[in-house]
Order: C-alpha cells, then sequence, then structure tokens
C-alpha cells in the first residue's frame, strides 16, 4: 500500500542537534552540545517539594483550562512574566509550542517568516512542517541601523512575521543593544510585522542585566505587534516542559483555539508542579546561584579557548558561545576527531537558515552550562587537542 | 497595524464542549456534559506514590527523547499497547496530540480527511488549523456493507485518511462489530487510505471486552495501514496528559519529527509519574474498578432516561450515551431549561461534521462517569424535569 504523506512533514530536516543525543550518552563523553543545564543547576530538593505538594491537588490529576492553570497563570505574572495591559499569557508546553503556535498563527502554507542567521534549527523544522519559508537575516552587533535586515525585506515578498531570540540568542550568545532592539521593532511596525520574540535565556546574565525585552518596548514604538515567548526550562527545569506567551488577547485567543487543536491543553500536573515551586519562593535565590555557576564556567571555557588560538565573541549571560576556531587550522574532520577525543560541540552549519550554503564552517557552539568547571576546563583542553591533531 | 493572520487559524471553529465549561463550574450544577472521571474514578493514592517516586527521579526534571522516555514506552508495551513487529510506539501529549500528528501526516492542507459523524468536535478544530477539509460518514449498527462510507467515498476526491472512534465512540458510545471493522480496513486498504483509530476508550467495557482494535486486525487484511492512539486519560488521570500512538516505523519516525517541530518532546515529569505507577502493579485492579463504577452509573442514568420516554441506542462501555429526545417534547430552549434546573448536557448539534447541518437537533450527549450514582440519578430526574417544562 502506498500511503501519501503530506510533503511538509516528509520535508522536515532532522534536528541536528537532537541528531547528536546517541553521542552524548556515549560514558565518557563530555558534552558541549546540548544546551542542558548541569545536574547541579536543578534545585531539586524545592522541585520535590512543589511535586510533593502538587500532587495533593486534585486539580494536577485532572482536566483543566486550555489557556492554563489560572493559579500558575497569576503566579508567573507576579514573578517571572509582565504582562501588559490587553495582553494575555497563555501556557504553552515549552517556549518550543510558542514557537509553533506563532508561526502557524502568522504564517499560511507558503508564506515567509525570517529568522535569525545562525538559528536555533528547531525553529526550521517548525517553518518545515508549517510549509513555511525561513529565510534568514543577520544582525552585526554594530550594524545599528539594521542594514541587513532592510536588505533581507527588500528582497523578500510576503512576509508575515520577525522570529528574533535578541537576549543571548542561541547559538551566538548575542544581545541586540536597545538601540537595536528600538529599530527592529520601528522597522517591523513600518512592514505590518509581527515580531515572535523568544527569551528562555533571559534571567541568565552575568554582571548586569540585559535591555528591557522587545515587549517591554513594543509600548514605545506605535504600531508594532510582539508575540513573547517565555520558558521555566532554563530557570527552573526543562522537564515540566512549561513555558509560556503573551499575544495581544485577539491573537491570544485564536492561539488558545490553535494549541487546543493540538493537544487540547498544557500539562495539569506540571503546572501544579510549577506553581506550588513559585510559592515555595525559591526561584530568585535559585537563579542567582544558576547565573554565577554559569558565568564562572564561561570564563572557564573562554580562557583555554583564548589560549589556544580560538576567537571567541563576547557574551554577557545564557548558555552558549559560538567561537571561531584558530584561523591556521583545518576543520574538515574536526567533529570525528572531536569524538575521538570524548568530547562533543554542535558544529557550526547546523545553525545555517538554508542547509548546504556552506556559512558557519570556521565556527562550533559550546554550551557552557551543561558541565561543572573542572570538568568544562577538561573538555575545553580535549577540544583544543582535537584542533591540533 | 494589521497584523495578517493565517486563515486556518482563524478559522478554527470554537471547540462547543470547551465553551460549557462555566457553565460547569457553577456550584450547584450537575454535569453530564464534560467526559471528565469524577473524582472517585482516579486512584489518587497510588498518583501520589507514582509522583513521589519520579520526583526522585533525575530524569523527570531535564530534557529526554522527542519519541518518548524508553522506560515508559516499555511499560506501556508491556501493559495496555501492543506494538506490532515493523511499528513503533510515541508518547503524545494525549490522544489529541496524537490525532493532530496523525491528520497533518497525511493530509496537506485542501485535502480531505473522513470523519465518523456525529463526531467529537475538537477532530474538527484539528482539521481547520491544518487547513484539511472533514468530511462526515456514518456508519449504523446494522450497516455491514458499510453502504454510506462507501457513498461518501464515491462522492469525495482527494481523500488522505480516514478517523476512526470505533469503540465505544465518542458521542455514541457505539462500537463497530468485527465484521464492521474487517470490512472497513479491507475498504481503506483498497482506497490506498490509512486508517486513524483512536481509541481513548476501549478498557472501559462492561460486561465483555470490545471486539479486537483495528490495530490487532490489521494483519488480517492486506494493504492496510493504521495508525493507533492510545490514552492513559481515562484509565488513569488526564491531567498527565500521556497518551501513544503506534505505527509503521517510516510513518512514526516523520511523526517523530513533526512532534518535535512542535512541542520538542512529552511532559519529562509525566512520563515518570505514568512509569512508576504502572510499576506499581494497580492499574488492572484500578481499571476493574473503574468498569465496575462506570456500568453501575451507566444504568443508573438509562433507566431514568428510559423510563421519561428518552430513546436510548444501547452501548457497552465507554463514558456516553447520546439518546433520543421523547418523541413528543419540543426540544428549543431545553439547554438553557436545563441550566435552569441545574443541570448541563451537551447538544446533539455540538457533534455535526458541518455546522449548521441541523443534524442531532433531538439528541444529546450524555457523559455517565462524571458523577457519582445518586447525582446522576438526580441529574437524570431533572434534566426529565427540564424536558417536561
Amino acid at each position: 500500500m502506498t500511503v501519501s504523506i503530506n510533503p511538509f512533514i516528509a520535508g522536515i530536516p532532522t534536528n541536528p542537534l537532537r541528531a547528536l543525543f546517541p553521542y552524548g550518552a556515549r560514558p565518557s563523553m563530555l558534552n558541549l552540545a546540548a544546551g542542558h543545564p548541569s545536574k547541579d543547576a536543578y534545585d531539586l530538593q524545592g522541585l520535590a517539594e512543589a511535586a510533593a505538594r502538587a500532587a495533593r491537588d486534585f486539580s494536577a490529576w485532572t482536566y483543566g483550562s486550555s489557556a492554563g492553570d489560572p493559579a500558575l497563570v497569576g503566579a508567573l505574572a507576579e514573578t517571572v512574566a509582565t504582562v501588559p495591559a490587553g495582553q494575555r499569557l497563555l501556557v504553552t508546553s515549552g517556549s518550543q509550542q510558542g514557537i509553533d503556535l506563532a508561526i502557524r498563527t502568522f504564517a499560511p502554507p507558503g508564506a515567509t517568516v525570517l529568522v535569525p542567521e545562525p538559528v536555533y534549527p528547531a525553529v526550521l523544522s517548525t517553518c518545515a512542517a508549517a510549509g513555511v519559508v525561513p529565510v534568514g537575516y543577520q544582525i552585526a552587533p554594530d550594524d545599528t541601523e539594521l542594514v541587513g535586515l532592510k536588505a533581507v525585506l527588500a528582497a523578500n515578498r510576503d512576509v508575515r512575521a520577525l522570529y528574533a531570540l535578541p537576549t543571548f540568542g542561541n547559538p551566538t550568545g548575542d544581545t541586540l543593544s536597545l538601540a537595536q532592539r528600538l529599530q527592529l521593532l520601528a522597522l517591523c511596525a513600518q512592514h505590518d510585522m509581527p515580531v515572535i520574540e523568544d527569551a528562555p535565556y533571559s534571567e541568565l546574565w552575568f554582571c548586569a542585566p540585559p535591555p528591557p525585552s522587545l515587549l517591554d518596548l513594543a509600548g514605545q514604538v506605535d504600531g508594532c505587534t510582539v508575540v513573547h515567548l517565555g520558558s521555566l526550562s532554563k530557570i527552573m527545569s526543562p522537564g515540566l516542559r512549561i513555558g509560556w506567551l503573551i499575544a495581544p488577547e485577539r491573537i491570544a485567543s485564536m492561539m488558545q483555539e490553535a494549541r487546543q487543536a493540538g493537544d487540547l491543553q498544557p500539562n495539569a500536573l506540571a503546572q501544579r508542579v510549577a506553581f506550588h515551586y513559585l510559592q515555595l519562593g525559591r526561584l530568585a535565590d535559585h537563579v542567582v546561584r544558576v547565573r554565577a555557576l554559569y558565568a564562572d564556567r564561561h570564563d572557564a571555557l573562554v580562557d583555554v579557548l583564548t589560549d589556544a588560538g580560538f576567537t571567541v565573541p563576547k557574551v554577557e549571560g545564557g548558555m552558549f558561545i559560538f567561537p571561531f576556531l584558530p584561523a591556521d587550522r583545518g576543520n574538515s574532520d574536526l567533529f570525528e576527531r572531536a569524538i575521538a577525543q570524548n568530547v562533543l560541540f554542535a558544529p557550526g552549519p547546523a545553525f545555517c537558515a538554508r542547509a548546504g550554503s556552506g556559512l558557519f564552517a570556521d565556527r562550533l557552539r559550546l554550551c557552557f552550562a551543561g558541565l561543572a568547571k573542572p570538568d568544562i576546563v577538561l573538555a575545553a583542553k580535549r577540544l583544543v587537542a582535537a584542533v591540533r591533531t
């Protein structure tokens, strides 16, 4: 029997990061590829206490609102999310579900969505599944006039939305300046183009908080629409799969229907756990601890790499750096050589907006969140050894 | 600013069942509308024990496979799911996510999917969000040759899949006979049309197990493809949002990519809870208890309605009946009259495949799972009083 398959679904590219999972599972492998917090970056005691409380709530076990548990919606708005007047917060299954809902809500099949390049590759999978065409744009740190983005806008028609990860981006770790943010909002407003702001890393700053979010700034720019995506994955627990989206009421209502059509509602148990964890009042201290942990690991990693001739663009927070390999070193087979040294990284080309474009072959994404300091130094040394092989 | 919206998303019909939630929340309302198990149909002690065990597993809190926690996949296959050779089980967020994945995998925008009529309305939302056209088919209990379905097949082109809920259907409670199942598989094979078998209620039989699932029978029919959807929602806990799909390996792989594009992976915590609950070995006894509870409630509800002149098509399990109102009673304003009597039901027209078709105005869906026996008798009496007002 020949079953016919929707070409959008058949055409979803394999997620190059998830394809690395089997390597990461090898016993002596040090994993700089995965964007996963290390075990000591979880408040396991607090989570267990929250789980015990959640299990006593009947609402953890039964059906609930597709918009999210009202108690959690309230608690998020009081702690980690700011919901402007006229907007609504929906609980999502991680920010990935928010990306999917936002892209599908704005872009019908065949339309274009702009994505930063290098890009978090799961966004490309989402576009493919929706039959939407992702087109890359670049904003260099010194590009205050967004020249690159303007060129992309001039060259493309039927652009329905712009996806941005403006704070401690993935993979680059880059953060747009306040001026760039305001420019971006103005440009999108001018093109009647909503901005999908993905912000899972914003709390993970080293020395000073990042500039205000695009959502926070939207009120200063006439006519701009922002759908903001947040997540507890990087500050509480990724296994809970609790994220949220904030959107103007009318758009949020449509997204709620789309979410309901897809999987009915958020996970009731995980929502109760998140609610009780927030009620315990431990999040603020936990995040302070995680910030210090990651800053320290970042510095250790960057030191080894810089000494070995890597060029490491500066980042101010998040989980990733996206360094350039030493100029005099060939990078063919570097992935295999690194595997032989028991260190795993995410190759730069995994983050191309268009596969096979040849971009980023001289770069690699390294996560400094997943390994304790001695291991991260060892991993960096293994990587240097692989480069020098 | 005029933000452009994908017409598929803007066109998702409001789910008429979820629209009833606010009525159900009124304090003295007896709810026969919602398909929600009553509190005493949960093994809350076992679930709390499973949650305590899950909270001690680090894997409950971190990222995992998009196909599902391998331990849970194994435990499901050992207890409630049968995975034929060459097929694979993926954990989903309830069977609703399985419906969404299956419809989107087989049907591109503009194509047609056949759905039973009356239909579970969330399937229509899923079709709308995907830009897929749902067309209703009917299989009457005595329609052994599937004459109705054949007529629909003859009248429609570009049909990519058939969605079926063959066991204790929603809303009817109807179950296809063994002969009808074999006929259905043969007809679908003949049309190169995969069958999406939604089976959340199969374990909830009163006196005898239902006929084998379409998946179990597929091996007897050359050339048929079945994607089978199961769920723990009706036998363990809907708040866990744990379902599964079983599909041929090649199709399951594509569905896994689509799932990853949508929300990355199943909820890690909920999967660990489900795994530990299955390990506790309490499910079989719990399901036996739930079956008896529901059978008893069903009988009590049907007795009151039959005495009052309703015609109640016989069901052998599940959670729903779909009776006809007494022939001599007008049904205009019955919903409002019932609300005035503090009883809530789901009106028949909520289950039309095409809104405004006028079908099922003389029927209502009643759930016998959600209320204890004294309350279900009282609710039935209130409904009778509303009909007689």
